[in-house]
């Protein structure tokens, strides 16, 4: 049967519901559960992992037996797995609820095929009602899902001539104060924000995401990655969340741990030896190059090796857009796919002409 | 007095007189002769270094006293100077002429003056007439007295992330065939093109300048810079115009022998070693940065040392245009004014921040 008005209404409800919870490991979900009538019995929404998922939440407001005949709608596909709670689809049932409409199919391997088990169980179920929405509160989840570990974002500054500095290591304003202020702002929407301790070392950054003087509502988690000790008085202690130290190269096992903590995004902010392991590794989902007018030669590259030996292994890159940022221009980039037919196979040699037909 | 019709359009005939003559040395300058009534005695134009300027060309075309009383209509100031060939202003006193019109100021500080002798002589001088369109005709070779040498543009291809090749030499393909034409295409506008013997010998370059397999009607002559021979069979040897070899380091010397030879702009083309050079020596007027859209890595610069220390001694460039080219990107840019306001000045040391203010 169609969604109806009242089942609509009650899912742009619980989709609000579901934006109060905090983004992490588990996604954010809402839960509005209707009577036959199409009144509205109770409400729930998902309070971070280990807590009851959203229908649980709502049907553990309702005296026994409240929920017979309901209708539940939810923003995601009432799971099927076993975690720290029981599966949602079996409480559904288990309550006697008739009719379940939800926004957003379940991706999970384990956890779906909740809408599946309903139906067999005689459940009416609906889905699709409002997905854009619901896609859009927990796309970070979703994306994290589809990775196996956060969205890594990859984010460095050079001159036209990629260098990170002058010989003697200063770069101040190598780029413009528009461009700073769309690092900070690109810094408060990812969830942590990843620099070597060498960087911490030599600049004592705050890490911190600020409008001007202003610090944003959302900082991103500092992670530091390194052998080496941050000082005790550097900068990064007195960031709002408390650093998250890591003491190996081994960049997926960093992933891997910032994963299972929920963090979903991450913003990796140099220095170039970082930066440059992330490419070579391909961790870097999506890079942001802010380019300076000003040309600097010399040693202090933005990015060092990434291990391309031959044209043929160059990490091609699939402009999304170049901004200009008052006199800088950042390239918003990700990965091009293995065969973009815009990009000719290399069929050079060392060789053959580059002036000419390469370089030029 | 004014100038009046005839006068106007007697301008616009010696105006395309002016554009049959040669670029070089000497600017291009075309002159026409009318009576006191208003009709044409002759005509005239500069053809090159050595032989007679507009004014005596047309001059010489008339039986003596012919132009007694005459006006004549000419696209530069006539000159004040005895070089190959005497005075302009003197030869148009002696010839009786009674008004000169023409367009453009000389702007030499040897040659100039032309206009203040002939009114000193009594003769009717008006000024700016279709100046406009003389300085179009003529623009390099004002902007090459202006330089005392040709104007320069470098032009290199890289990476992103600045690299001119991957580790092993190989650069087939970084950039596209857009960018590619457009290379070509504005060859196909410089008097020359530089290269050194290091790119001769490792690509072995034609170095003309193609609209797919046809050649330009107009060719740059190829430059050669550096001590190594050139190979007996090197494609350059069969460019259109005889090659130029340049056995030095010394870019001003070069610089100064294309200038004696009429030549107005260069086009340097590489490698990495002698665009560096022309940029650390401030002779880079003009930059040409394609970036395509591909991380690279690894030892093979587009640029190596250009003697930046210090971030205040960075070459800060003015960018005039950022020019999609299929998915690459060109940089058009010059040197910035020193005392740019919108570039705030340097004030870093290399112990501040570099993440957070700097290159961020």
């Amino acid at each position: 049967m169609a969604v109806n008005e009242t089942e609509r209404r009650a899912m742009t409800r619980a989709l609000d519901l579901a934006a109060l919870g905090p983004r992490g490991v588990n996604p954010q979900v809402g839960a509005v559960i209707l009577s036959p009538d199409g009144s509205v019995l109770s409400e729930g929404w998902h309070q971070g992992a280990g807590t009851p998922h959203a229908e649980v939440d709502a049907l553990s407001k309702l005296a026994p037996g409240a929920a017979r005949g309901a209708t539940a709608v939810v923003t995601l596909e009432p799971c099927n797995h076993t975690g720290r709670t029981g599966p949602c689809a079996l409480a559904l049932i288990e309550a006697g609820v008739a009719r379940v409409v939800y926004a957003l199919d379940d991706p999970g391997e384990v956890s779906g095929g909740g809408a599946e088990r309903l139906r067999a169980a005689g459940v009416s179920v609906d889905s699709g009602e409002q997905a854009e929405t619901a896609h859009a509160i927990i796309d970070g989840w979703l994306t994290a899902q589809h990775l196996g570990r956060p969205h890594v974002t990859v984010k460095w500054a050079q001159s036209l001539d990629g260098r990170a500095a002058a010989s003697d290591g200063t770069s101040q304003w190598i780029t413009g104060p528009v461009a700073r202020a769309d690092v900070h702002r690109r810094r408060s929407l990812a969830d942590a924000i990843v620099v070597g301790t060498g960087t911490v070392r030599a600049d004592d950054p705050s890490l911190t995401a600020r409008d001007g003087e202003t610090l944003y509502a959302h900082q991103p988690v500092p992670v530091v990655i390194g052998a080496r000790p941050t000082p005790d008085d550097a900068a990064i202690r007195r960031h709002p969340h408390p650093p998250i130290f890591h003491d190996t190269h081994d960049l997926s096992a960093v992933l891997a741990d910032l994963h299972e903590r929920g963090i979903q995004s991450v913003f990796v902010e140099g220095g170039p030896t970082l930066a440059s392991a992330f490419v070579a590794a391909g961790l870097a989902d999506r890079v942001l190059v802010y380019l300076a007018p000003v040309l600097l030669g010399g040693d202090r590259l933005a990015l060092t090796d990434i291990g391309v030996a031959s044209i043929g292994g160059a990490h091609r890159l699939t402009i999304d857009e170049w901004v200009p940022l008052g006199n800088d221009l950042l390239a918003v980039a990700h990965p091009a796919p293995d065969a973009d037919p815009s990009t000719p196979a290399p069929t050079g040699s060392p060789t053959e002409p580059r002036t000419e037909e390469g370089v030029a």
